[in-house]
Protein backbone atom coordinates (compact mmCIF):
# COMPACT_ATOMS: atom_id res chain seq x y z
CA UNK A 1 0.00 0.00 0.00
CA UNK A 2 0.94 2.92 -0.62
CA UNK A 3 2.39 5.72 2.15
CA UNK A 4 -0.05 8.38 1.42
CA UNK A 5 -3.81 7.98 -0.33
CA UNK A 6 -3.42 8.34 -3.69
CA UNK A 7 -7.47 8.21 -4.55
CA UNK A 8 -6.60 6.06 -7.81
CA UNK A 9 -6.15 2.40 -8.35
CA UNK A 10 -3.13 2.92 -10.86
CA UNK A 11 0.21 1.27 -10.23
CA UNK A 12 3.56 2.81 -9.80
CA UNK A 13 4.08 6.40 -11.30
CA UNK A 14 0.91 6.97 -13.45
CA UNK A 15 -1.06 6.59 -9.53
CA UNK A 16 1.46 9.45 -8.41
CA UNK A 17 1.28 11.74 -12.09
CA UNK A 18 -2.78 11.68 -11.60
CA UNK A 19 -2.72 12.69 -7.87
CA UNK A 20 -0.60 15.96 -8.49
CA UNK A 21 -1.24 17.02 -12.30
CA UNK A 22 0.75 20.20 -11.53
CA UNK A 23 3.76 18.19 -11.29
CA UNK A 24 2.97 15.30 -14.02
CA UNK A 25 3.42 17.72 -16.82
CA UNK A 26 6.92 18.58 -16.56
CA UNK A 27 7.97 15.20 -15.29
CA UNK A 28 6.22 13.60 -18.39
CA UNK A 29 7.84 16.18 -20.45
CA UNK A 30 10.73 15.51 -18.92
CA UNK A 31 10.62 11.39 -20.00
CA UNK A 32 9.62 11.86 -23.37
CA UNK A 33 12.05 14.45 -24.15
CA UNK A 34 14.92 11.88 -22.34
CA UNK A 35 13.52 8.69 -24.14
CA UNK A 36 12.03 9.60 -27.52
CA UNK A 37 12.95 13.21 -28.22
CA UNK A 38 15.78 14.34 -30.81
CA UNK A 39 19.33 13.07 -30.06
CA UNK A 40 21.87 10.82 -31.00
CA UNK A 41 21.22 7.91 -28.60
CA UNK A 42 18.50 5.32 -30.26
CA UNK A 43 15.61 4.87 -28.28
CA UNK A 44 15.91 1.73 -27.10
CA UNK A 45 19.72 2.44 -25.97
CA UNK A 46 18.22 4.95 -23.48
CA UNK A 47 15.29 2.98 -22.58
CA UNK A 48 18.49 0.53 -21.75
CA UNK A 49 20.01 2.82 -19.61
CA UNK A 50 16.77 3.83 -18.01
CA UNK A 51 16.08 0.42 -17.02
CA UNK A 52 19.82 -0.36 -16.23
CA UNK A 53 20.01 2.73 -13.38
CA UNK A 54 16.12 1.23 -12.08
CA UNK A 55 17.67 -2.45 -11.37
CA UNK A 56 20.71 -0.38 -9.50
CA UNK A 57 18.30 0.93 -7.36
CA UNK A 58 15.88 -1.63 -6.80
CA UNK A 59 12.65 -0.20 -8.60
CA UNK A 60 10.91 -3.15 -9.82
CA UNK A 61 8.46 -0.78 -11.53
CA UNK A 62 10.35 1.52 -13.93
CA UNK A 63 13.20 -1.79 -14.18
CA UNK A 64 9.88 -3.63 -15.37
CA UNK A 65 8.50 -0.67 -17.24
CA UNK A 66 11.33 0.58 -19.19
CA UNK A 67 13.35 -3.04 -19.57
CA UNK A 68 9.73 -4.12 -21.95
CA UNK A 69 10.29 -0.37 -23.70
CA UNK A 70 13.40 -1.62 -24.46
CA UNK A 71 12.80 -5.09 -25.38
CA UNK A 72 10.36 -3.47 -27.51
CA UNK A 73 12.74 -1.02 -29.62
CA UNK A 74 15.76 -3.62 -29.38
CA UNK A 75 16.49 -5.69 -32.06
CA UNK A 76 17.46 -8.93 -29.58
CA UNK A 77 14.80 -7.92 -27.50
CA UNK A 78 14.20 -9.38 -23.86
CA UNK A 79 16.92 -11.89 -23.77
CA UNK A 80 19.41 -8.97 -24.35
CA UNK A 81 17.56 -6.67 -21.82
CA UNK A 82 17.90 -9.26 -19.27
CA UNK A 83 21.63 -10.17 -20.05
CA UNK A 84 22.67 -6.11 -19.40
CA UNK A 85 20.51 -5.70 -16.37
CA UNK A 86 22.48 -8.88 -14.96
CA UNK A 87 26.10 -7.81 -16.11
CA UNK A 88 26.16 -4.99 -18.79
CA UNK A 89 29.93 -5.73 -18.76
CA UNK A 90 29.32 -9.44 -20.12
CA UNK A 91 26.42 -8.59 -22.42
CA UNK A 92 26.51 -8.97 -25.93
CA UNK A 93 26.20 -5.04 -26.54
CA UNK A 94 28.57 -2.63 -28.77
CA UNK A 95 31.46 -1.10 -26.66
CA UNK A 96 30.30 2.50 -26.87
CA UNK A 97 26.68 1.68 -25.59
CA UNK A 98 28.74 -0.79 -22.76
CA UNK A 99 30.70 2.20 -21.88
CA UNK A 100 28.26 4.50 -21.46
CA UNK A 101 26.41 1.90 -19.40
CA UNK A 102 29.25 2.19 -17.02
CA UNK A 103 28.97 5.48 -17.19
CA UNK A 104 25.30 5.14 -15.87
CA UNK A 105 26.40 3.03 -13.08
CA UNK A 106 28.59 5.49 -11.92
CA UNK A 107 26.16 8.58 -11.65
CA UNK A 108 23.60 6.06 -9.82
CA UNK A 109 26.28 5.76 -7.26
CA UNK A 110 26.15 9.29 -7.22
CA UNK A 111 27.81 12.56 -9.39
CA UNK A 112 31.03 12.73 -8.26
CA UNK A 113 31.54 8.96 -8.88
CA UNK A 114 32.06 9.51 -12.60
CA UNK A 115 35.92 9.79 -13.34
CA UNK A 116 37.56 10.87 -16.13
CA UNK A 117 38.79 7.76 -16.84
CA UNK A 118 34.88 6.45 -17.74
CA UNK A 119 34.32 9.46 -19.86
CA UNK A 120 37.96 8.84 -21.77
CA UNK A 121 36.81 5.47 -22.57
CA UNK A 122 33.48 6.08 -23.79
CA UNK A 123 35.01 8.57 -26.29
CA UNK A 124 37.42 6.12 -26.95
CA UNK A 125 34.71 3.76 -28.29
CA UNK A 126 32.83 6.16 -30.28
CA UNK A 127 30.63 7.97 -27.88
CA UNK A 128 30.28 11.84 -28.64
CA UNK A 129 30.08 14.80 -25.83
CA UNK A 130 25.92 14.78 -26.31
CA UNK A 131 25.85 10.96 -25.95
CA UNK A 132 27.47 11.20 -22.88
CA UNK A 133 25.64 13.98 -21.49
CA UNK A 134 22.59 12.12 -22.79
CA UNK A 135 23.65 8.95 -20.74
CA UNK A 136 24.24 11.04 -17.29
CA UNK A 137 21.24 12.87 -17.43
CA UNK A 138 19.17 9.84 -18.18
CA UNK A 139 20.88 7.90 -15.22
CA UNK A 140 20.25 11.19 -13.03
CA UNK A 141 16.58 11.30 -13.63
CA UNK A 142 16.13 7.93 -13.27
CA UNK A 143 17.72 8.62 -9.84
CA UNK A 144 14.41 10.41 -9.64
CA UNK A 145 11.69 8.73 -10.80
CA UNK A 146 12.60 6.01 -9.32
CA UNK A 147 12.88 7.63 -5.74
CA UNK A 148 9.57 8.94 -6.39
CA UNK A 149 7.67 5.90 -6.98
CA UNK A 150 9.50 3.58 -4.11
CA UNK A 151 9.66 6.66 -1.64
CA UNK A 152 5.61 7.28 -2.07
CA UNK A 153 5.53 3.02 -1.42
CA UNK A 154 3.45 2.78 -4.93
CA UNK A 155 2.43 -0.91 -6.00
CA UNK A 156 4.28 -2.15 -8.61
CA UNK A 157 3.28 -5.52 -10.07
CA UNK A 158 5.20 -8.59 -9.86
CA UNK A 159 4.77 -10.41 -12.78
CA UNK A 160 6.72 -9.26 -15.41
CA UNK A 161 4.13 -9.76 -18.39
CA UNK A 162 2.20 -7.33 -16.84
CA UNK A 163 4.40 -4.42 -17.93
CA UNK A 164 4.41 -5.18 -21.67
CA UNK A 165 0.77 -3.65 -22.66
CA UNK A 166 2.02 -0.59 -20.95
CA UNK A 167 5.25 -0.49 -22.43
CA UNK A 168 3.45 -1.46 -26.39
CA UNK A 169 1.46 2.18 -25.30
CA UNK A 170 4.36 4.26 -24.24
CA UNK A 171 6.74 3.26 -27.27
CA UNK A 172 3.50 4.08 -29.94
CA UNK A 173 1.88 6.96 -27.70
CA UNK A 174 4.81 8.64 -25.80
CA UNK A 175 5.44 9.72 -22.64
CA UNK A 176 3.50 13.51 -22.73
CA UNK A 177 1.02 14.11 -20.76
CA UNK A 178 -2.36 14.05 -23.04
CA UNK A 179 -3.53 17.84 -23.87
CA UNK A 180 -7.21 16.81 -22.57
CA UNK A 181 -5.80 17.09 -18.93
CA UNK A 182 -5.51 21.26 -18.39
CA UNK A 183 -2.11 21.65 -16.86
CA UNK A 184 -2.91 22.98 -12.82
CA UNK A 185 -6.36 20.71 -12.85
CA UNK A 186 -6.18 18.10 -9.96
CA UNK A 187 -7.76 14.88 -11.00
CA UNK B 1 36.85 21.30 -15.59
CA UNK B 2 33.71 19.51 -17.21
CA UNK B 3 34.14 15.98 -18.42
CA UNK B 4 32.63 17.31 -21.77
CA UNK B 5 33.22 20.63 -23.95
CA UNK B 6 29.76 22.64 -22.66
CA UNK B 7 30.80 25.36 -25.28
CA UNK B 8 29.95 28.06 -22.11
CA UNK B 9 31.59 29.71 -18.92
CA UNK B 10 28.74 28.85 -16.83
CA UNK B 11 29.23 27.03 -13.82
CA UNK B 12 26.72 24.07 -12.99
CA UNK B 13 23.30 23.34 -13.75
CA UNK B 14 22.86 26.88 -16.42
CA UNK B 15 26.66 25.46 -18.04
CA UNK B 16 24.31 22.29 -18.68
CA UNK B 17 21.07 24.47 -19.48
CA UNK B 18 22.85 26.08 -22.05
CA UNK B 19 24.48 23.23 -23.92
CA UNK B 20 21.34 21.12 -24.00
CA UNK B 21 18.36 23.49 -24.32
CA UNK B 22 16.15 20.90 -25.27
CA UNK B 23 15.95 19.11 -21.96
CA UNK B 24 16.91 22.52 -20.31
CA UNK B 25 13.12 23.58 -20.64
CA UNK B 26 11.41 20.65 -18.65
CA UNK B 27 14.25 20.46 -15.83
CA UNK B 28 13.42 23.91 -15.39
CA UNK B 29 9.94 23.97 -15.70
CA UNK B 30 10.04 20.97 -12.86
CA UNK B 31 12.35 23.43 -10.50
CA UNK B 32 9.36 26.39 -11.62
CA UNK B 33 7.00 23.85 -10.11
CA UNK B 34 8.29 21.70 -7.48
CA UNK B 35 9.92 24.67 -5.42
CA UNK B 36 7.35 27.78 -6.66
CA UNK B 37 4.37 26.42 -7.94
CA UNK B 38 1.03 26.00 -6.44
CA UNK B 39 1.84 23.88 -2.99
CA UNK B 40 1.22 24.07 0.75
CA UNK B 41 4.59 23.99 1.62
CA UNK B 42 6.23 27.44 1.77
CA UNK B 43 9.09 28.53 -0.91
CA UNK B 44 11.57 29.00 1.76
CA UNK B 45 10.74 25.15 3.25
CA UNK B 46 10.98 24.09 -0.12
CA UNK B 47 14.47 25.38 -1.00
CA UNK B 48 15.29 24.10 2.63
CA UNK B 49 14.31 20.82 1.82
CA UNK B 50 16.49 21.22 -1.55
CA UNK B 51 19.53 22.62 -0.44
CA UNK B 52 19.50 19.90 2.80
CA UNK B 53 19.89 17.11 -0.18
CA UNK B 54 22.13 18.36 -2.10
CA UNK B 55 24.42 18.63 0.82
CA UNK B 56 23.59 15.01 1.74
CA UNK B 57 24.45 14.41 -1.86
CA UNK B 58 27.72 15.97 -1.74
CA UNK B 59 26.56 18.63 -4.34
CA UNK B 60 28.73 22.20 -4.03
CA UNK B 61 26.80 23.85 -6.74
CA UNK B 62 23.65 23.02 -5.72
CA UNK B 63 24.02 23.42 -1.79
CA UNK B 64 25.18 26.97 -2.26
CA UNK B 65 22.34 27.73 -4.85
CA UNK B 66 19.51 26.46 -3.00
CA UNK B 67 20.93 27.15 0.26
CA UNK B 68 20.48 31.01 -0.55
CA UNK B 69 17.25 30.51 -2.15
CA UNK B 70 16.24 29.30 1.41
CA UNK B 71 18.18 31.87 3.25
CA UNK B 72 16.71 34.30 0.93
CA UNK B 73 12.99 33.62 1.77
CA UNK B 74 13.14 32.16 5.84
CA UNK B 75 12.54 34.99 8.04
CA UNK B 76 15.81 33.22 9.87
CA UNK B 77 17.89 33.40 7.18
CA UNK B 78 21.34 31.80 6.34
CA UNK B 79 22.08 30.65 10.45
CA UNK B 80 18.58 28.71 10.44
CA UNK B 81 20.19 27.40 6.69
CA UNK B 82 23.30 26.49 7.88
CA UNK B 83 22.00 24.82 11.09
CA UNK B 84 19.35 22.80 9.34
CA UNK B 85 22.37 21.77 7.00
CA UNK B 86 24.59 20.61 9.72
CA UNK B 87 22.24 18.69 11.64
CA UNK B 88 17.92 18.82 11.11
CA UNK B 89 17.00 17.01 13.44
CA UNK B 90 18.73 19.64 16.22
CA UNK B 91 18.03 22.53 13.89
CA UNK B 92 15.17 25.51 15.59
CA UNK B 93 12.32 24.10 13.05
CA UNK B 94 8.93 23.25 13.39
CA UNK B 95 8.15 19.77 14.34
CA UNK B 96 6.58 19.14 11.13
CA UNK B 97 9.21 20.76 9.02
CA UNK B 98 11.64 18.13 11.00
CA UNK B 99 10.17 15.27 9.78
CA UNK B 100 9.46 16.39 6.64
CA UNK B 101 13.60 16.62 6.32
CA UNK B 102 13.52 13.36 8.06
CA UNK B 103 11.87 11.78 4.99
CA UNK B 104 14.02 13.51 2.42
CA UNK B 105 17.17 12.49 4.01
CA UNK B 106 15.45 9.04 3.51
CA UNK B 107 14.75 9.28 -0.29
CA UNK B 108 18.40 10.51 -0.46
CA UNK B 109 19.59 6.98 0.70
CA UNK B 110 16.95 5.22 -1.62
CA UNK B 111 13.17 5.08 -2.69
CA UNK B 112 13.12 2.07 -0.34
CA UNK B 113 14.29 3.38 2.44
CA UNK B 114 11.33 5.83 3.58
CA UNK B 115 9.36 3.83 6.02
CA UNK B 116 6.19 3.78 7.45
CA UNK B 117 7.18 5.27 10.60
CA UNK B 118 8.73 7.85 8.95
CA UNK B 119 5.64 9.05 6.91
CA UNK B 120 3.41 8.12 10.36
CA UNK B 121 5.62 10.54 11.99
CA UNK B 122 5.21 13.53 9.82
CA UNK B 123 1.42 13.04 9.95
CA UNK B 124 1.30 13.40 13.42
CA UNK B 125 3.12 16.45 13.35
CA UNK B 126 0.84 18.12 11.32
CA UNK B 127 2.04 17.48 7.66
CA UNK B 128 -0.53 16.39 4.65
CA UNK B 129 -0.45 13.61 2.03
CA UNK B 130 0.17 16.48 -0.18
CA UNK B 131 3.14 18.09 1.74
CA UNK B 132 4.31 14.21 1.88
CA UNK B 133 3.99 14.17 -1.21
CA UNK B 134 5.75 17.49 -2.60
CA UNK B 135 8.59 16.03 0.10
CA UNK B 136 9.48 13.01 -1.35
CA UNK B 137 9.70 14.53 -5.38
CA UNK B 138 11.74 17.61 -4.08
CA UNK B 139 13.82 15.10 -2.68
CA UNK B 140 14.15 13.06 -5.69
CA UNK B 141 14.31 15.84 -8.15
CA UNK B 142 17.45 16.96 -5.93
CA UNK B 143 18.85 13.67 -6.67
CA UNK B 144 18.80 14.29 -10.19
CA UNK B 145 20.21 17.62 -10.39
CA UNK B 146 22.60 16.79 -8.31
CA UNK B 147 23.81 14.15 -10.54
CA UNK B 148 23.62 15.81 -13.42
CA UNK B 149 25.70 18.78 -12.41
CA UNK B 150 28.50 16.75 -10.65
CA UNK B 151 28.04 13.64 -12.69
CA UNK B 152 29.49 16.14 -15.96
CA UNK B 153 31.90 17.92 -13.62
CA UNK B 154 30.92 20.97 -14.17
CA UNK B 155 32.56 23.97 -12.05
CA UNK B 156 30.80 25.42 -8.79
CA UNK B 157 31.94 28.96 -7.19
CA UNK B 158 34.12 27.80 -3.95
CA UNK B 159 33.00 31.15 -2.62
CA UNK B 160 29.67 30.80 -0.90
CA UNK B 161 29.10 34.48 -1.34
CA UNK B 162 28.92 34.24 -5.33
CA UNK B 163 25.87 32.09 -4.95
CA UNK B 164 23.49 34.83 -3.38
CA UNK B 165 23.01 37.28 -6.51
CA UNK B 166 22.21 34.02 -8.61
CA UNK B 167 19.80 33.43 -5.39
CA UNK B 168 18.06 36.33 -5.44
CA UNK B 169 17.79 36.62 -9.15
CA UNK B 170 16.06 32.94 -9.09
CA UNK B 171 13.51 34.29 -6.33
CA UNK B 172 12.68 37.15 -8.19
CA UNK B 173 12.64 35.48 -11.49
CA UNK B 174 11.79 32.15 -11.21
CA UNK B 175 13.36 28.83 -12.88
CA UNK B 176 11.05 28.97 -16.17
CA UNK B 177 13.38 29.31 -19.46
CA UNK B 178 12.71 32.76 -21.01
CA UNK B 179 10.51 32.53 -23.95
CA UNK B 180 13.07 34.03 -25.82
CA UNK B 181 15.01 31.16 -26.05
CA UNK B 182 12.75 28.97 -28.79
CA UNK B 183 12.28 25.20 -27.87
CA UNK B 184 14.51 23.09 -29.36
CA UNK B 185 17.07 25.81 -29.81
CA UNK B 186 20.99 24.29 -29.99
CA UNK B 187 22.64 27.64 -27.85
Amino acid sequence: MAHIDLGNPLPGLPALLRFRPETARPLSDLAEVLLRGPGPLARGERELIASYVSVLNGCGFCAGTHGACAAVQLDEGMPLVERVHADPAAAPVPARLRALLRIAAAVQRGGGQVGAADVAAAREAGADDVEIHDTVLIAAAFCMYNRYVDGLGTPAPADPRAYLPMAERLVREGYAVPDAVPPGARA
